[in-house]
C-alpha cells in the first residue's frame, strides 16, 4: 500500500501513526500538498478532490479522506469498539474533528508555521473557535480518559496531530490541562515522541 | 427516539430522511440553531458542541453528527454496502462532504437564504468553492449512478439536502446536468417531492 500524504499535515500523520500502530506495512509517497502537487494532474488522477492523503493498494484500489481511511485500515482491530453505540460514538468524533477542530486549529497553525503569515493578519475567527473546540475536548477528558470510548482508539489517533501542533498555530494548551495529560498518554500509546519531535 | 433539529438545516435533514427511508419512528423536536437555542444550558447539557442535529433515546443515550446518526441508524440496512472497501468508499463522502461541500454549499444558502445577506457581502470563496465541490459530483457522476456504490445509499442521502438547496445559495445547477439527474432520481428514492417543496 502506498500512502500519499504531506508529512507535515496532520491529516496525513494520522494515517501513518494508525499504520505504525497496527503494524501494517507502506511505502510513503510525499507530495507536498501546499506547493500546488495536489493540483498536478497525475494526483487529480488518482484523488479527483485534489487532497492529501490519499492510499492506493497495489491492484489500483484508491482511497481518500483521512478518517475514512483509517476507519477502513482499523475496522478489524482493537483502536475500533466492536459494540454499535459506542463506534458510533467514535465516529461522531470523526466528523466533529473534520468540522469544528481541523478547520480552525490546523488552518491557523499552516498559515503561521507553515507558510509565515503573521497572527494579526488572520481572521480572529481561527483562534475563537478553535478554542472552543479545544474547550469541547477538555471538558470531555474531564469526565472520560479517551475519545475512543473505555480505552484508547481511532477518535484519539485522529484528534492527536493538530491537538499536539496547536501551540504552532498560536493556542496555548496550558489552559487546557486535560487535553494536555491526554496528550502525554495518546504519545505513551503510539510511542510517538521521537517521530513527533522529527515532524515538528 | 427524538430528534433534535432545525428543519431549515440540511444536516437535520438527513437524519429525517434517513429515519423516514427505513421507517423508524421518532419525534422532532424543533430547534432554532440560528436563534441561538443550541447556545442555551439545556441544550449544551444534551450535546456539548452545541450544535444539530443530535439524537435522544429513551435511555438518554446521545448521539450527534449528522453522518454519524445516519450511520448508526442505517448500519445494518440496504443503505450501507457490506464489503469493506465499498463502506469505506462511501465513508470517504460523508468525511467529503463534511469539509469540502457542506461549508461552502450550506454556509451560502444559509447566509443568502436563511440570513437575508447580499451575496456581494460575502466571502467569494464560498462560490468558487461550492462550485468546485459540484464539480467533483458532476464529475463522479458521469462515471458512477450514485455515491453509496452499485446503488442509491447513505452517500446520497448525506450529499442530497444542501445540493438540492444550491441554489438558494445562488450556485446555478444548470451547468451540472449530472448532479441535477442525481437529484431527481433521489428524490424518487426518497419521495421527497412533497418534503423537500415544504422546507423550501
Amino acid at each position: 500500500m502506498k500512502i500519499y500524504g504531506d508529512e507535515r499535515s496532520g491529516n496525513c500523520l494520522k494515517v501513518r501513526w494508525t499504520c505504525d500502530f497496527l503494524g501494517l506495512g507502506y511505502e510513503w509517497v510525499e507530495v507536498l500538498a501546499l506547493t500546488g502537487a495536489t493540483d498536478q494532474d497525475w494526483f487529480r488522477a488518482l484523488n479527483p478532490a485534489g487532497q492529501v492523503p490519499c492510499v492506493q493498494w497495489p491492484d489500483g484500489r484508491v482511497l481518500a479522506q483521512s478518517n475514512a481511511i483509517i476507519w477502513h485500515l482499523a475496522e478489524t482491530s482493537s483502536l475500533i469498539p466492536t459494540d454499535p453505540f459506542a463506534r458510533a460514538k467514535m465516529l461522531e468524533w470523526l466528523f466533529w474533528e473534520q468540522y469544528s477542530h481541523e478547520p480552525y486549529l490546523a488552518v491557523r497553525r499552516a498559515r503561521i508555521h507553515l507558510m509565515g503569515l503573521d497572527p494579526a493578519s488572520l481572521d480572529p475567527a481561527l483562534l475563537s473557535r478553535g478554542l472552543a473546540a479545544l474547550k469541547v475536548m477538555d471538558t470531555t477528558l474531564n469526565a472520560q480518559d479517551w475519545f475512543s470510548g473505555a480505552d484508547f482508539g481511532l477518535a484519539d489517533i485522529a484528534l492527536l496531530p493538530y491537538t499536539r501542533f496547536a501551540p504552532q498555530g498560536g493556542y496555548d494548551l496550558a489552559a487546557f490541562p486535560a487535553v494536555t495529560r491526554w496528550i502525554g498518554a495518546c504519545e505513551r500509546h503510539l510511542r510517538l515522541q521521537a517521530l513527533v519531535a522529527a515532524t515538528l
